[in-house]
C-alpha cells in the first residue's frame, strides 16, 4: 500500500528513476478519452463550487480515491504477473462516505474490485440476486436481495448522474501511475480543495518493460529466478511536483504490528503526507490508526453500537474535518 | 496452461515431489462441503444414465472443466502473489457446449472469472444492465441488454437446477490441485464416461507453504530476488493414478508459435493425454490445433458463416465424438 520505498537517493537520482519508469512503460490506452473525462469532471465541479454553497458551507472539494491492487507483468505478452491483494472494499466504502459528505470523487480502481454502493451484494450479483419469473415473463430480483440491489443501483447511478462520481480503472502498475499523474496534474487548479486518498495496494517491485521477456517464460529449466526493480518513490513527486497544494493521505498496510507504526511514521515524514492511515491486515476492518503531521496518533474504530457499520464512516469524518481546516488555513 | 513441467525424474522422485507439495499446502477450507456436493452430483448423474437414454443415445457422461488461472502466494498472510492470466472465457464457453451435448459438467473455476451463459454481458452487469424505474418503483433491465440478461439467468439457472452443472471455485494453486484430486478420485467410478478438460492456466512455479515468509516481504533493501520451485507434474499422476480410465484433454498455451506444436506434442506423449489443444495467445479465439494420440493434427476454426460464433462450438463437437468412440472401444 505504499508508493515509495526505502532506497535513499538524491532528487536527481529520483527524477532519473521516475523518468526511466515512465519511458519504459507501455503507452496508456485511451489516454485522450481519460483526459477529456477528467477535464470535464473537474470543470463541472469547480463551477459548481462557484455557484452553490454546499451543504457543509464550503466550496466543492474533489478527492481522488485509489482502490484495489496493481499488477506487475512478468512477460510483455502477459501470461504471468505479480499481483497485490486488495479487494478494494476500503476504497469503495470511503467513496460512498466522501460522496455523502459533499465531495466529488475520482475513483481510480482496479478492474474487478468492489464498487461504491455495491458492497453488500454477493460475489456474482447477476446470478445470485435475479431470477426469471415464468408468471410475469420478466427478470426479477429475489426478495432477499431486493433492498441491497435497489440501493446499489439507485445510489450508484445517482452519484454518477449528478456528476459526483467519475470512475477510471487500471490493471497494471504502469497504468496506475500514468493515470495518477494525469489526475494530479488536472487537479492542480483546485489548489487546497484537492485531496488524494491513496488506498490502492501498489506494487513495490516491477520488471521494466524494456527488459521484460517478449514471450512466456519457459518452465523446462528448473527453478525460476527473478530479479525485480524497486518502483521509484512516486509519493515524493506527487506531493512535491504533481499536486503540491493538495491534501494527501497515504496508507500503510503491514501484517506485522510491531513495525507498522514505525513504518507509517517514516512514510509520513519522508513523503510529506498530511496523514498516514496505518492498518494491520487482520484487524483493518475494525480499527486503523491515523498518524498526522502534528504528531498525533488517532485510533479510529468501527462502532457498532452507534449504528456505524464501517470503520470508514468515522475515518472519512475525521479526514473531512482536517481537510476543511487545511483549506481555511491555506 | 500445463500442469506439468520438464524436469525429468523417476516415478519415486515424482511421488515424493507430489507428496511434499500436498504436505506443504495449507488445508483446503470447506473440503467436507465440496466432497458432499461432488458425491451427490456424481451419484445423481450416474443414476440418470441408468434410467434414461440420453439424447445422443449414450449413458450420461461427466466432464470436469477447469477454467481461469491459479495464483501462487508469496507470503503466508497473503499480500502479494503471482497470477496466471486467464479470463476463463474458453472454460465458460466450453461448459455451455458440453451441457448442450448432454454432459453433466463439474466447472472448477477461478473466483471472479467468466461464468457459463454469461459471456455476452458487460464487465459489471448489475451496474451496466439494470436501472431503477421511477414509474414502476422497480429494478428493470435496460432494453439493450434484456435478451442477454434473460438468456444468462434462465439458461444458467436451468443447468444448475436440472443438476447438470456443479460449480466449484478456487484461487490458489494449492486449492486448485487439492480440488482436482478430489474430483478425479470421485469420478473414478464412472470409468471411461469421465472426461477431464483442463483449460485452466496453472502455475508452473510455486513457493512451498513451509518456506514462505510469514509476513509481508519488506521493500527497503533494494531489488527483490525470488526463487520459485517447479510445481510437480500432476498431469502424469492424474492420468495414471487419480483417473486412469478417464478421457483426458489438456491445453498448451504459448505466445511463440514456433515452439507451440512441438511443446503440445511433447505434452501429449509425456503425460499420456488423449488429446492436447494447442493455442497461441493472440489467435486463440479464432483457431486451435488439436493433437491426438493417433498423431493427427486437426485445425479447428471459428466459422462465422455457419452461424457458429465460437471456436469452442466445433471443438467440443470434435471432443464429444472422440469421447464416444473412446467409451465404445473401452
Amino acid at each position: 500500500m505504499d508508493l515509495g520505498n526505502g532506497l535513499e537517493g538524491t532528487q536527481d537520482t529520483l527524477d532519473a528513476e521516475i523518468q526511466s519508469f515512465f519511458d519504459s512503460a507501455p503507452p496508456l490506452k485511451s489516454s485522450i478519452n481519460v483526459s477529456e473525462k477528467l477535464e470535464e469532471f473537474i470543470k463541472r465541479n469547480s463551477e459548481a463550487s462557484g455557484k452553490f454553497t454546499l451543504r457543509n458551507g464550503c466550496d466543492r472539494k474533489i478527492v481522488c480515491v485509489t482502490s484495489g491492487g496493481t499488477t506487475v507483468p512478468l512477460e510483455r505478452r502477459c501470461v504471468r504477473y505479480i499481483d497485490n491483494f486488495s479487494s478494494g472494499h476500503r476504497g469503495a466504502a470511503s467513496t460512498e462516505y466522501f460522496v455523502k459528505a459533499g465531495y466529488a470523487v475520482i475513483f481510480l480502481y482496479r478492474r474487478g474490485t468492489f464498487q461504491p454502493f455495491c458492497r453488500s451484494l454477493p460475489d456474482d450479483p447477476l446470478l445470485e440476486c435475479f431470477e426469471f419469473s415464468d408468471e410475469s415473463k420478466n427478470i426479477q430480483v429475489h426478495h432477499s436481495h431486493s433492498e441491497a440491489v435497489k440501493r446499489a443501483i439507485t445510489e450508484h447511478h445517482a452519484a454518477v448522474g449528478e456528476g459526483l462520481l467519475l470512475k477510471l480503472c487500471f490493471t497494471t502498475i504502469f497504468e496506475y501511475l500514468q493515470m495518477l499523474q494525469m489526475i494530479a496534474l488536472s487537479m492542480r487548479s483546485l489548489g487546497p480543495r484537492a485531496m488524494f486518498y491513496l488506498a490502492a495496494a501498489v506494487s513495490d517491485f516491477y520488471v521494466p518493460w524494456k527488459s521484460m521477456a517478449e514471450h512466456k517464460i519457459q518452465s523446462a529449466s528448473g527453478p525460476l529466478d527473478m530479479q525485480l526493480n524497486q518502483v521509484p518513490k512516486m509519493l515524493l513527486v506527487l506531493g512535491k511536483d504533481w499536486a503540491p497544494t493538495a491534501f494527501c493521505i497515504s496508507f500503510k498496510l503491514e501484517t506485522d504490528t510491531k513495525i507498522l507504526l514505525e513504518k507509517a511514521d517514516a512514510a509520513l515524514k519522508k513523503y510529506k503526507m498530511h496523514m498516514v492511515v496505518a492498518n494491520e491486515l487482520s484487524s483493518r476492518k475494525e480499527e486503523v490508526i491515523v498518524i498526522t503531521s502534528n504528531n498525533e496518533r488517532i485510533s479510529v474504530r468501527r462502532n457498532r453500537t452507534l449504528g456505524v457499520e464501517d470503520v470508514e464512516g468515522p475515518l472519512i469524518q475525521l479526514l473531512v474535518e482536517r481537510h476543511s481546516s487545511y483549506v481555511q488555513n491555506f
